[in-house]
């Protein structure tokens, strides 16, 4: 079993409930990363829909979880022909942690017969910065390796437009799945460090559209601030597999970075 | 009141429950437009929350509701100091049509710190196309004044990249106010009628975030599909009001065109 299986493993424990344990190694700053919550819960969602692979995954973050023991509640709103409708909310010490709705169902296996959004050209995963240069302790990183380009890379030195692109892989060498997706849409550091705006960002919605099983290799991603203002900004993300086809899509609304958040 | 706070109107009947009658006036092909329907069910979210505005709006559709009498059932997940979050579930006849999450808060009034997404060059709503060629009748636009850019018009004669622009405004002459930016979000014409697929094309999911009161006039809209494959697409939308502000951004899932659906 993967690192990111075993992270993100949920136990069925009844009809609806699922058991899961918050591994605090997949957290920043000392709270479970976002995208490593989703993908816990979504692997919960999607098993009991009974479909294959989560299609989209809209998560509303309500508060951040500890490490440890957790829960995720499944309800299945609609199981239709094609697709099931579920929402998972993650529980602990009985109070509701993160709300989701995922839509769960088959990814298409061949070619898109259109594809926009190129990957973008970026230096190879060797010269890209392997550590961000970042005032937090970043222990996802001990299992998800993260280069940034960078030209990107959000340093008091690098301020400019709030891109940041790069590659993602997982530390143990598994090949990411369809579920690893949900983390690298949320793997990149927060945009607006860019800006110079650093701090704890946390994301108040994140929503995911998973668009393929991804071929083995190197993820690429680019994540992009259009509005940033009123303590409030988006990230539209992009993640590419290793032939270049876009994989997973999202889209959160976070707050402006807090000193000491 | 304007023709689209009365068609999104909704009655608080209990402690968690509204009712709502849905009005066939802004339907395409005879089905409530989407962004209509998460319109009126993000009144009630935000009702519900006892908060301003919608933030993040995540819809997941369940099957097409019938025009006239239903229900959105609320349920306040969390109420935070910044932001509260709802699920709120449209039923009718005993059947959940469309699930969606709301966060709500307060909309920043002042100028963004950041704005990228500039909006793209159009032509002038009295040059653009008033009523799209489409085989569909579009009831929706007996209410809503959509102008299509030429140059994206998707008609048989105009295959090219899945890229609708074009302008919105609200028919009766009110100016269209946050609520009204979830149905701009879900105005364009299917991006994949560009490539010839026609046909029905059911929204699976939509998300979307509200960035911003709109200032009065038109409103401009750019949607556009990335990956199109499997019976899948996306379309990414941006909405920018009059003074070129970026007032919305969603994208959706949903399923290739199907004859006769």
């Amino acid at each position: 079993m993967s690192d990111f299986a075993r992270a993100t493993a949920v136990n069925r424990r009844d009809e609806t409930a699922y058991d899961v344990d918050l591994d605090l190694g997949w957290s920043i700053g000392g709270r479970p990363n976002g995208g490593y919550l989703l993908a816990a819960i979504a692997r919960a969602a999607v098993d009991a829909a009974g479909r294959e692979h989560p299609l989209a995954v809209s998560g509303h973050f309500l508060r951040p979880p500890a490490g440890g023991p957790a829960e995720v509640r499944t309800e299945v709103v609609k199981a239709g022909r094609t697709v099931t409708t579920v929402r998972a909310t993650l529980w602990q010490d009985e109070r509701a942690c993160l709300d989701v709705l995922v839509t769960a169902g088959t990814l298409p296996a061949a070619k898109p017969d259109h594809t926009g959004t190129p990957m973008p050209v970026l230096p190879p995963p060797q010269e890209c910065m392997s550590r961000a240069d970042t005032p937090f302790r970043v222990e996802l990183l001990d299992h998800v390796d993260v280069r940034l380009d960078p030209a990107t890379v959000p340093t008091p030195e690098n301020v400019g437009a709030p891109v940041v692109r790069g590659w993602m892989a997982l530390r143990d060498g598994s090949p990411a799945d369809e579920l690893a997706l949900l983390l690298a849409v949320d793997v990149a550091p927060p945009t607006v460090f860019r800006l110079g705006m650093v701090g704890w960002a946390p994301t108040v919605e994140l929503s995911a559209l998973v668009r393929a099983i991804p071929a083995p290799g190197w993820l690429a991603f680019e994540a992009e601030a259009s509005v940033v203002g009123g303590g409030w900004f988006d990230e539209n993300a992009t993640v590419w597999d290793s032939t270049g086809r876009v994989v997973a899509q999202a889209r959160q609304l976070a707050m402006v970075g807090r000193q000491g958040g």
